[in-house]
């Protein structure tokens, strides 16, 4: 590396966190430029050119302009070693992330925490239906994460992916859905616990 | 390898085609094992060990099981050579797929084709609505794609990740949406063109 990496975005937003978490586990030297989206710095022309679809985060590096956060986290976990082996497994775990957890779980938590940002109430019936969806989904995880410590065997980008919204959904009312799982209470637990996760909190 | 590459799916569904297109461009021994969706050969104990999501396609070679498409994909191609150059931007545009492109577009390829499969009427309603969501979407592809020969610069699974749905989105009765975004209608045209596609259609 000849130069630090700089990243945009919002150190309060999930999708950001599970790249500076990244940064953080590996000990890179980065940068976090704010983008202000009450604002809408994530729609000027400016924003436009490091990321065309006018969301955070966005990574530049070595002259490399890359967004969409799995992408960055890849991009990471290459440029360092221990977060990235077991590759077919990870990729298979950030897949069901994008495909699975995460369309079931970021709007319940954009319904019970993001739009208080906006000062707008949530809509229950949102929540109730995605939470619907989403507790077989938690079984499916229970079960495999009887039998292995981490999604992919070893601590990788997979987990750290899942960490920001899963947080948020134990923090905002839904611990219950966690705790009653006693395999996914375990992986929660020990990812929580992690100091990358308790420095970018308290920074 | 030591042995074919084992895919469960069906060659119909547009997640086995990214699959199968991927096998197929780069000449590699595979054997296709059918799932019968209809008989719901995807839920049985079976199957639910190749992939707990209960979903195809799944991937079994050399004693590795793997599921997710972009999972296999990305696997299949470092197996070889000529599909995974650039791999930060293949890593953002295979993102896109998943987080852009492909949540506006297979609700409309449901409706529009998969429901005649189970003998239901579209919900035409459904189809509008993310109409008007993927038409930006293609916009900005339609930009990007202005500068670049294929969505990471050099030919690659990001380009094959899009195309099965996007041939199906042509196909029936959506091709102006392509036809009238030129750079989009010249990397579709390339990509549809390809002895790989064709091969895979006759088979």
């Amino acid at each position: 590396m000849t130069s630090p990496i700089r990243i945009y975005g919002l150190k309060q937003a999930t999708c950001t966190q599970r790249v500076l978490l990244t940064l953080e586990e590996l000990g890179l030297d980065y940068e976090l430029k704010d983008i202000d989206l009450k604002k809408g710095e994530h729609k000027t022309p400016e924003y436009l050119k490091l990321n065309p679809f006018g969301q955070i985060p966005a990574l530049e590096h070595n002259g490399k302009i890359l967004f969409e956060s799995r992408s960055l986290i890849r991009y990471i976990a290459s440029l360092s070693s221990g977060l990235y082996n077991n590759k077919e497994l990870v990729e298979t775990w950030l897949e069901c992330d994008n495909n699975h957890f995460n369309p079931k779980i970021s709007p319940i938590i954009y319904e019970r925490v993001f739009k208080k940002y906006y000062n707008q109430e949530p809509d229950e019936n949102i929540i109730k239906q995605n939470l619907d969806k989403l507790l077989p989904i938690l079984n499916i995880y229970d079960k495999h994460l009887a039998d292995h410590e981490y999604l992919a065997d070893t601590y990788s980008i997979a987990d750290i992916s899942h960490l920001p919204y899963l947080r948020m959904f134990y923090e905002n009312g839904f611990n219950q859905y966690v705790d009653e799982r006693p395999n996914l209470k375990r992986w929660y637990d020990s990812l929580s616990n992690k100091p990358m996760w308790k420095k970018l909190l308290i920074q």
